[in-house]
């Protein structure tokens, strides 16, 4: 294992094997083509053509909502989509665009449509080491099962903004207070474009930094963490580099925080690895 | 002018324009084609093929850099190249990697071979505000001349580590003491491609921050920094998304800082932009 191991593995992405998903001319998502294909019965809702799928659904956010929706469910009879049924993610063309429609989270990887998130490091000077609170998510995840994490992260569902994920995942993840989370800084974005078995992730993760007191300790109330450890930073980057102990993506906003918190010395042959690795372009 | 002006302006490369110049197999350089072209009257150093150029001049890096040097010196007669004459840039396709030769500074865009440099910001909080020193580089300083700076910044020449040239830049730019520069910590890289008048710049920038006392006035000795000014960062960031002032790649080295410390809400329209646009991948 290496630093550029978990990078690569979140950047797997290859055009060739996906076609673009577009609405009114402009791209939305990124289908596989094997997806896109599958999509060709649905002709009142999408166009499959041979280098594109157009949205042809009409109306406002909830009509297209709901022609979307009657396809998911049709893709989930068929077992192509595991709906979740309890969270849905807007879809547009850019962050701080008005939703074009609101989508199953499940289904968002088959349709390849950009998905937003916030990650938070929870860290605290202990007799001048620096260390992160990193948590084991839940046996029962769908995603990542008793892998570590982050103290806090979390989709941006429909609605939601940033900024009220961030305190709301805050709160239930991890207990921290709002007067404790309003000293967290925003310090930039991971981003990575990653081939799964259901599809394309186009994952943006918003990064918070947070400064934790001494008398501060992490308590789970959504059951989505079973666990939390306050870990010297140094160990975390070194187990990072040398297992697959981590979440896929919170092995990138871990070398994110190593990076701009000085962990990783210049002379580590995969410095630029990491530092130009983790925040992936958007187009 | 805003963020994404300044991100785009070091970002205008188009894969389309360039041939790579490779060596050994692997890609060491991009030839603009026109400059690819005047390459091939020099054909016991560089073969020119339709679509790429293979450096066959070979030898230990003395012997290399000898030939390349030969063509160098009769691009300049022909004004191609404005050659520098004291200092060269170590060239080899990936960093650490022992240079296959070395090559004039000023002949670095014309084949468009990667350039290292170091960046140091210098900061300290003054009444609890955070500010930046700024530099205003020299009016005969060759590229951006009277554009603002950061306090250190400066290219490794061949030999020179990541390291050494920061305490080097640092001391003769800043009149940093090394006592001051061992604190200075790396906290990633800066990273673009960009097509200028004279060939391609594909430019990585180690970067580093360093808090300073408040005692402490920073004081050039090379002449490439005319006058020093402690600025808000905050009204520096302004100055970035409203200006021209900076040099080009400077802007993108505060927008870096300005983002690892938390100067740019999430809300900023421009958040991602900036967010995803500092690090190219390296390719």
């Amino acid at each position: 294992m290496s630093f550029a191991d978990h990078i690569r593995a979140c950047n797997n992405y290859e055009r060739g094997r996906v076609v673009p998903l577009v609405a009114g001319g402009r791209r939305i998502g990124r289908l596989r083509r094997d997806n896109a294909a599958a999509l060709s019965r649905f002709a009142r809702v999408f166009a499959v053509e041979p280098e594109r799928v157009r949205l042809v659904a009409a109306g406002d956010a909830d009509t297209v909502s709901a022609a979307v929706d009657e396809v998911v469910e049709a893709l989930v009879v068929e077992r192509q989509v595991p709906k979740w049924r309890n969270e849905t993610f807007d879809v547009m063309a850019r962050w701080g665009e008005p939703p074009l429609f609101r989508l199953d989270r499940g289904a968002v990887p088959f349709f390849g449509v950009r998905a937003y998130g916030v990650h938070l490091n929870g860290y605290r000077f202990d007799g001048g080491r620096l260390h992160l609170w990193i948590g084991r998510r839940a046996p029962d995840k769908r995603i990542a099962p008793d892998k570590l994490d982050n103290i806090v992260a979390g989709g941006i569902g429909n609605g939601h903004g940033v900024v009220a994920t961030l305190y709301k995942e805050a709160e239930e993840e991890g207990g921290i207070p709002a007067a404790l989370v309003e000293r967290a800084q925003p310090v930039g974005a991971v981003s990575y474009l990653m081939e799964t078995e259901l599809g394309i992730r186009d994952d943006v993760l918003f990064v918070y930094d947070l400064e934790l007191p001494a008398d501060f300790t992490p308590k789970n109330s959504d059951g989505e963490i079973v666990h939390f450890e306050l870990m010297p930073a140094d160990e975390v980057v070194e187990r990072v580099r040398a297992t697959d102990d981590f979440k896929f993506n919170v092995n990138l906003v871990i070398l994110d925080f190593a990076m701009r918190h000085g962990l990783i010395p210049v002379d580590d042959p995969e410095y630029l690895d990491v530092a130009t690795g983790l925040c992936r372009p958007l187009d």
